[in-house]
């Protein structure tokens, strides 16, 4: 049964004209077509490094994922400049590109976390991409350089009409102090921040009550002990008049999985953006398990 | 009958990934959908003046264009920055933008004709469009600074990944006395000029054969009397890896409409930009026109 | 009667916020304050030199004119730079300023009138301006220096959020073939130019019937006789999604004025501009054309 | 009865006309409309995370808040750009918006106290804003970062005639070190910072006497003990031709927040911020506390 | 025999006309000229310091190493600036040139490991350069300048056509901590490290299996022992769309040297990279391990 959650519509967001042709291509004409979100990110060869294809060596060659994209129907690619100038070519136009801006190596401690440019929203216009990621470690010691950093993509991304998705992940030690990066405090805050430094859309963690972390955040979230769902519902709402989209982290069951999609949509988010629970899977049960995906987002049109 | 000619691919084009993707777009997402291209210009309140909206005076509101652009399945619209602003934004991602980037009136002489940029391919890019349209006006007494003003934004159109039409007109004192604007020797020429100085795309004006004007050409034009459809095939051919638009002009019977399209389309022209033929019929005639303007362009898949 | 002719709101504008913040200024908390617009322009001394100060000696000195707008309730002054300068600071916030950016004399022959710039929308923005004024001379043979300054001042507009007013005169020799400057052909193409270069309003003049000047407008203009209301509800209509504002010209009589004004708003007009009409009248009679023009506009609220 | 306090004018701060259009837009349309401000930010999500909310969970919705602002005839609102950019459009000109350029999140230590640019003085421009809003974080030891980026937030300022608001706020290891961030040696010279650099406007708390604390502090202020208004009134002396704006901090009771309202407008501040003591109460009271605070500073009319 | 490893074409790469003419050179007009690279380092002065030299004392002098560069027919010379300003003029044209735009000296720690820019892509636009050489530090604990730096530099690299060689070495405490620079963990990661971030051709070492070390590596890598050729294949295959280059590293036998150049060619790497083991040998021996060298790669035509 659909359920009767309001998202915010482009006019809430108050988006320009071009943000408004770009993210109707990704929401209304690829994808599932309904004004959600269901996007396929391959930026973990840069943030965990290539240990992420064992579990399906057929995922180290980018065309193979590409190809998963197009015939899996997802609505976008989410990568770096690297993949998108050498792969992307032949699906432009056919799979929606989101340029991922900023990443790192997981190599190095995550205490200070920063995520440096690795391109520009001038390269996703060059590249006829329809949005732009960039990673804000929310929290971070590093926080300054990250927000500064971030303020000049959002600039660009108002100039260039360039919808903006921000990775809001709290990280760094100060959050680990406070409840860890998956405490409600953390991914709450997280999702305010990114809609007050003007976020589009934002992708955020499903929330995980764990007492014992809890316990070291600030009150009253140490002793806020809620359902996922009512978890998630807190976080879309401290999100706005952005839109929000789940990640799908490791790998889960495939019934995890759907469960997670289900658990998102009906929480008001826009979307999924599932990486390793779509391409860690063989092709055949990665196709498979889009569609299921779809299934789910179909009764929550916009 | 389906017809042979072959026309230039992207790759023939080199075309980088963002001019692909925003032309896959027009070419294989809109209008007929299969690498051919119906566009709907609206430019002619700025280039005209308000009396072509008399023949049909629905046409003086914009909406009502777009909704025609919508309804009869063009490929994209093409009009200047003052529509665009205004009239665009809830059309965005359902009607590609073409944006036209120079312009003037016609109450001056056209003997030094030159059009000034009205907006930039950086406002293209803002608005979310998928190409940008360029009047040069081929052979004008004033070509110094039409080909300066077309160099720089040629650049930004390769700079953004910007597909680019040049709406080639030979123009000007200096074509009236060699033959005039419809000479076969003019749009041969302009052809060949759009071909080199870097347009992806143009638009021409199908050949006329008059033998007091011809007389005025430069040999062998002065004489070399061809059927249209031969003509037209020349100037293909002068256009060399440049894909060929040809114009509707002022408006047509329904049957010389058809004529024209199927003409340009055996000619090996990628499609048609039909204004005046179209918005200023009422609406259900100019559906229907457009609706077997689709059926022949069916015929001519990529 | 309040008549139910729509003019065209923010949003069917697609205004900015910056835009509309300012436009609201103007529109909504001064003047008549029912979203009209009663404009009081005092760039005559350049435009025509001090001859239009004999009438009303007064009117030579600017904090006059000032305190006029100020008890007179306009919507704001409309003057140059050095006026702006020297005059503005004691009437900041208290009247609001358009500041005229082009402007030139009427010494040297209009046949190619083009008005260069005299400060820029930066100024406007440092001034703390609502708007800035632009004068374009349609089918002026300068009109491809006109047309490409003004889209610098157009883009400029844009990226501070400032609305754009654009005088738009017919003018130049081939407009006077034409017809000339006060013939429907002229102005209504006049009204359309402004739309399409991207005006957010446009001060047009009201047309005049001349039959023996239409003679040499194009057809089917030259013989096109309209009543006065019928004719500017057609120039209304050709400037679509731009807002009118009807100028006052030189001054009339009290009955004129006010018929002007009432002519202008049952037309669907904004408002007015009404310049020499009000300070070539003495203090007194001036406050009171303002306070009737004011009961005019009452019956016109957005 | 109304105090003989005298505030600086705008002549004795040699205010641009720029900046006296916009901040009489502040002082004299709106809010208390007599030459003071009441202020409303809503900058808490960033600076101290959602928990802010849950005392009024109304007040996560920022529509909300600028309902308040609206009805509550505030002078403005202050918050950042994401906010702005999606939530102020229907507000445009009717409530005047104070953009607040930097800011960070409460994750990390406040030891080296730093807060990057969110936006800039042209997104003011803009948007319309008639003020911008700064964090200097007086003595940390990440000053020279500040004082430089603030060094060019004030030349944009200057630049384009927006007032300047210093939130001046004494923090960091060194502060702590020396009597703490609410100690009179800290706001003091806090006060006269804000001023030395070139701030319009300063925001300020009211220094709290804490003999243990102000043991730290260096002569003669460590034993300094000064009633409430007295200190304040030291600190708006500090302040010199910089106008004082007191802080509402956390949440108070009625009387106390009326208490703190008089205490400021009778040390000679031209006026007030108080955010949590407004939008974390309901509705109702909320305006009832406007309204109160009101009363209190239309007895101290400019 | 041949093998049947099939390389990256250039049109997999997708390479601009620029980058294509500019690899032509190096690959099929230089050195073996079968689509295969054999480049001559000369950074070791800068990178590791005279001591290099010791070996083969001819070496100190750079003009008997392009005279080697060029009778040992290398596909081009790699050295920075310095060198290549004072060296290169007669060589240029003859010698196609690599320069290496960051680099830094060996004397501190390697723990931060960083190699700031010595001359820009721009210099080798300059110098007729056909590539340029970046040093990446994969995983150092300073890889947030590292990344922003190399971003730039990739920037101009696409601006200019030129084709961008990154040297991705694992370095720094944290690769130390997790299994070595050797590892194949560090290796491979590297490896996708740079097809991500935009590298046409990276530069590695052989993975080394060391038990000790890689017990430190994550799961699998901790306990996955491969051939040598087993593990350079999937480093290979990890660089995706990136041609690899083998580094030499310090001097070998002559049969270790070309048992390195075949695995390296098997595996399905361009060619090699081979500075001291190439200088490092007398005139003769120098000459004649080129010729072998050259042997060994003509079997491995593109």
């Amino acid at each position: 049964m659909q359920t009767a959650v309001r998202r915010p519509t482009f006019d809430d967001l108050n988006l320009s004209t071009g943000k408004r042709a770009r993210l109707h291509r990704l929401m209304y004409e690829h994808g599932p077509a309904n004004g959600t979100l269901l996007l396929l990110p391959i930026d973990q060869g840069l943030e965990h490094g290539p240990v992420d294809f064992f579990e399906n060596p057929d995922s180290i060659d980018t065309e193979w994922v590409l190809k998963l994209a197009l015939e899996g129907k997802f609505s976008g690619i989410a990568y770096h400049i690297g993949l998108a100038e050498k792969y992307h070519k032949h699906f432009a136009g056919r799979v929606p590109l989101l340029l991922k801006v900023n990443g790192k190596t997981t190599i190095p401690s995550d205490d200070d976390a920063f995520s440096p440019l690795t391109s520009s929203v001038e390269d996703a216009v060059r590249l006829g991409a329809d949005a732009v990621g960039y990673t804000l470690y929310v929290g971070s010691p590093a926080q300054a350089d990250d927000i500064a950093q971030l303020n000049e993509v959002r600039r660009e991304c108002d100039r260039f009409g360039m919808p903006l998705v921000i990775w809001a992940y709290p990280r760094g030690s100060a959050v680990k102090a406070k409840g860890g990066q998956d405490s409600l405090y953390a991914i709450e805050y997280a999702a305010r921040v990114a809609c007050e430094v003007g976020a589009d859309i934002v992708k955020l963690n499903v929330p995980v009550w764990d007492a014992a972390k809890a316990a070291n955040s600030p009150k009253p979230y140490n002793t806020l002990q809620l359902s996922e769902s009512d978890a998630l519902a807190r976080v879309v709402k401290a999100a706005g008049r952005t839109l929000v989209l789940v990640s799908g982290g490791s790998k889960l069951s495939d019934a995890d999985t759907l469960h997670k999609a289900k658990l998102a949509m009906e929480a008001g988010c826009v979307g999924l953006i599932f990486g390793r629970n779509m391409w860690q899977r063989k092709w055949d049960n990665a196709l498979e398990m889009s569609a299921q995906v779809h299934e789910v987002m179909k009764q929550f049109p916009a």
